[in-house]
């Protein structure tokens, strides 16, 4: 079939932009140019997580502007091409500054792809772990050195037994904070810090949801086909599909724990701004 | 010198101890047991974090009584042997369940070592990483695969450029919240969600402090070797050695961060409950 031939050799790209991505970030992780920037009399001006996260998207638009030129992208640190193309590319190189910057190896490179608007093709990649887990139609699966293995959500019976995740109890505004609060007494865990890979682990089934606010496109499009084509469902805060801005953003591996987060979120929802 | 060949030899075993460890809880990491405790109709009672825990202590409990059947072992699982001994073990086989049963690869084992009740060596291991941070007065390096690397705190000089991280923010009693949040406020940033790694963290100079509180003596036994090894401080919330039940903890990087952490913390100082 064509469209899965298609999908075939996207997916083999998608994997060479994340390789290039960390061809850049990986060696600036832990690095040396890391520590000096707390260090008294500081003032090189070199910000490794900035060189990091510009390099990184530089590498990547490289590649897509020599292999398919007629192709969108929308990055976090370069701006909008031909957001009116089939195919536009969804690009955040370093989600997680504040884990890269501490040493934790929990930042990712987002990488989406919308087709005709609609995300179809995501990764989350951390290289220092080596891991990577690709969504498409073609299924989700984590892919590290050792091989390929499929990503599937677990079901989670009820909100009282869910582990959810979000990245900082104190990012919520005044309207929000009631309803993270109410949703994080209901839950059986709410773990921190974690970013865009709290989607992965849903994702691999070993937590039940993760929620953030205040999401740009590019921290949530490579993550929903990640999710979906693993069993679970990403909605904003309503219930309704995340639209092209991101905002507030709930996934869930099962139905049931979605909706009684919902129950909870809810009342805060708000429409995500353009950007 | 003597006292350093047998220190010489202690490391060697307490690497031998936490591959013991690894060995066991490695496997259940991520594993399919892991994913159907929360489905429903999960009756088996088989839960994987607490076989991981027990499993880990018991091997490495079996090679200290092999090897050395006079010292004493303080175990979060299995309590206490010989306490009187000039050499005490005190082990936490898997510091961070949450991240273990969350997917999170953060969570450690920790092996400390008493010498006449004082902490003299100590490692924070992460096998899904492949990493070993070990303290000793031999000094403290990260230990993974492709070999050793000192390990050495930054110099931070405020604590308004400081990087601090603590488990949970909703972990602090009534008495003790103001004081944390007017840490986190004066603070460039606080991280979440680490566990023991935070202060692996602190020791590898990507993070400026870490702090905790209602710690157990195996909860930051092995620590204070790698910290202090490394060039760092670790003392109780007014400012003065921690003792042998653990309790509220400040570690940091610097001297400077360590003083103005304790300012704000110490109103809200306390002794730590014998265990």
């Amino acid at each position: 079939m064509a469209f899965s031939a298609e999908l075939e050799t996207l997916e083999a790209f998608i994997l060479r932009l994340a390789e290039a991505a960390a061809g850049v970030a990986l060696p600036l992780f832990r690095s040396v140019e890391l520590g000096e920037v707390s260090k008294p009399g500081h003032s090189s001006g070199f910000d490794p997580v900035t060189e990091a996260d510009k390099g990184a998207e530089r590498a990547i638009r490289a590649l897509i502007e020599a292999e398919y030129p007629d192709h969108g992208i929308i990055g976090e640190e370069y701006g909008t091409v031909r957001a009116e193309a089939n195919y536009v590319w969804v690009l955040d190189p370093i989600d997680g500054t504040r884990a890269f910057i501490s040493g934790l190896p929990l930042w990712t490179t987002l990488i989406g792809l919308r087709h005709k608007g609609r995300p179809i093709m995501g990764v989350i990649a951390q290289p220092f772990l080596k891991e990577i887990f690709l969504g498409s139609p073609l299924g989700s699966r984590l892919i590290t050195p050792s091989g390929s293995t499929p990503l599937r959500v677990r079901d989670c019976a009820s909100l009282s037994q869910a582990v959810l995740a979000t990245t900082d109890p104190h990012l919520y505004s005044n309207d929000e904070e009631p309803a993270f609060t109410a949703l994080r007494k209901a839950a059986k865990l709410m773990r921190y810090g974690c970013d865009a890979y709290a989607f992965a682990m849903v994702a691999q089934g070993t937590m039940d949801g993760a929620l953030e606010t205040g999401l740009k496109a590019w921290d949530i499009d490579a993550i929903i086909p990640v999710i979906e084509n693993a069993g679970g469902v990403v909605t904003d805060w309503a219930g309704t599909p995340v639209g092209p801005y991101g905002g507030q953003v709930m996934a869930a591996g099962s139905r049931a724990v979605l909706e009684a987060a919902i129950g909870h979120l809810s009342p805060a929802s708000k429409p995500a701004e353009a950007h």
